[in-house]
């Protein structure tokens, strides 16, 4: 099939957006591609899939390609001879941060009619947003790390023990996050995370927890990856993970039992049903004293971990075949035909 | 100023969308009004001020006039002599329902940056969702009714007395709404509900509860509307609402003390601040046994509550001066530079 890649975008993300697209070469070799850039202020650019490299992109180049409208029922050229569709059978939602996991993308190939692979918006809105994962993940019975929530306005003060953990509840990445030792420095802490948002999660940094990552999808059945356990360092800071946005060859699953493998399954089905339907999403989880704690959500994970994934392709096919279809409205006026013939207008 | 009226959508409520858009002219005497019609089948075209009126859209007749695409900055006319921005300050987004009350139309209107009138995406998915509302009021502390919480799939089974109120979570205007005085009453009430949503909400019908409105918004200071107690029945109907739509004259305030004022108020301000910036809404309050409970957030209430101001003119423009201004990203490209001079090819 001629999947788009939908990359780029208004993110802090942006340019590990440009690595996770440019990975998707790699695996999902059967298929045709094509590839559309939407540019830091918001453009739409068709980039040619045989020339396709991160050069393009931060020397400016793309901006010699097509420029694309989008329109009811996908993105188009205009020219003189008038407006053509960019032929492809669906998008696949590769911008990470702002745009992509908020819900706007989401809103716009809803709105648009294009078939698209992605949280939709309320998902996204809800998992782009720490504060409102953990009402989620309350409202489904699913376990959280417990967390005090601080607005940039509030008086700064943590009530848990330290260490703790702060992050700026909209981004991904790491960005803004720091481990906070002990109160002297809060202040510095608080401050680096207000840069990037209004409103911080304060968390318990737990010292030497395991974290267990879960990914997967439902098509018509459950296609859940293996369970990883991501590498051991206090947290990745922006540069290693976009190293790690890259990659495109199997891991080796998680040394764990059995028992503990289906709590953390079950976990993430309760998160991904029926919310995330027509997303591939990692949950990744903390288990701490026996119990499977969700840490985040990740709507637009790293190259859509498919590193995770036997037939990560394959998969890709069969979501795209069962994507959620938006409600029909008709609209027939009824109402106001009703209401003009009362008035002996119609 | 020049007002941009966005209206109509695919939405349950597109022709009350069309009612309180033809009131706005009304109520905005002052202002140029530029007409942008949403169709059922999502395309944009210009309408003409002079002329609309309700039949224009239920005969088709709109489809003569302009179409426009939305592009960074703006909706555009596009002929062989190129495209030309259609010209005005802000838009006021009059979509009630589906698109207008979502958070598609902000996603929009955000992602192509045009100024706006409306709750921001984020807002609009939380208030649309009458679950996520309740999930929003708690993290505030504010009160609500409480509630249980059905899914499609579920038992259907209800542990709270009745007589109880049947609500889809994520419709307005009553629509799918139904009062259920006992258990064998529950099957078809649900039946009627799953038709138009996945989930359901169910609170106590609190027969004789009093219902107080609060709408407002803040520009550079709060601009509070009167306290008005809607009037009395068990709910309005789809018809009702409709008529109810067109309102544009005062109302007189409800005649409750300035402690009950204050509260209501008080809570209004909670929820509004600060993640409804940059819209007008109004929360319909319940005031049990003293305590002052959120039922509804209307985050685009018919014909924008109008009826309820002073000076409702004036306020649009000093909340056209006062948007929220979203986050600047600049994108540098420095991790792709540092990372291309690593591998020898910048």
């Amino acid at each position: 099939m001629n999947i788009a890649i939908l990359f780029g975008g208004s993110s802090y993300e942006h340019e590990i957006s440009i690595v996770s697209a440019i990975t998707m070469k790699k695996v999902l070799k059967k298929s045709t591609l094509t590839y559309i850039f939407v540019s830091p202020n918001r453009e739409f650019y068709l980039v040619d899939t045989d020339k396709i490299n991160a050069k393009l992109f931060s020397s400016g180049a793309y901006k010699k390609g097509k420029q694309l409208t989008l329109k009811q029922g996908g993105f188009f050229t205009e020219s003189m001879f008038g407006s053509k569709p960019v032929d492809f059978d669906g998008v696949l939602n590769l911008i990470h941060g702002r745009d992509g996991e908020d819900g706007k993308i989401a809103a716009l190939m809803e709105f648009f009619n294009i078939p698209f692979i992605s949280p939709r918006m309320e998902a996204s809105a809800l998992s782009y947003n720490k504060l409102y994962t953990k009402f989620l993940a309350q409202s489904l019975g699913v376990k959280t790390v417990p967390y005090e929530h601080l607005s940039k306005t509030d008086e700064r003060k943590v009530s848990m023990e330290y260490p703790v953990i702060i992050k700026p509840v909209r981004l991904g990445s790491s960005i803004g996050v720091s481990i906070v030792k002990e109160a002297s420095e809060l202040e510095y802490a608080l401050d680096v995370a207000f840069e990037f948002d209004t409103d911080v999660i304060v968390e318990p940094f737990i010292e030497g927890v395991k974290e267990y990552n879960q990914a997967g999808c439902y098509t018509n059945e459950w296609e859940l990856s293996i369970v990883e356990e991501p590498q051991k360092e206090a947290f990745l800071d922006f540069e290693k993970k976009y190293m790690d946005f890259s990659r495109d060859s199997q891991v080796l699953a998680a040394d764990i039992d059995d028992d503990l493998k289906i709590k953390i399954q079950d976990n993430f089905k309760k998160v991904y049903h029926p919310l995330f339907k027509g997303s591939i999403i990692r949950c990744d989880f903390f288990v701490n004293n026996g119990d499977v704690l969700l840490n985040e959500i990740n709507p637009i994970p790293g190259s859509m971990a498919n590193y995770l994934f036997d037939d990560f392709e394959g998969m890709v096919e069969r979501l795209f075949k069962n994507l959620p279809k938006e409600q029909n409205i008709t609209v027939d006026y009824q109402y106001i035909h009703s209401i003009q013939s009362a008035k002996g207008k119609a």
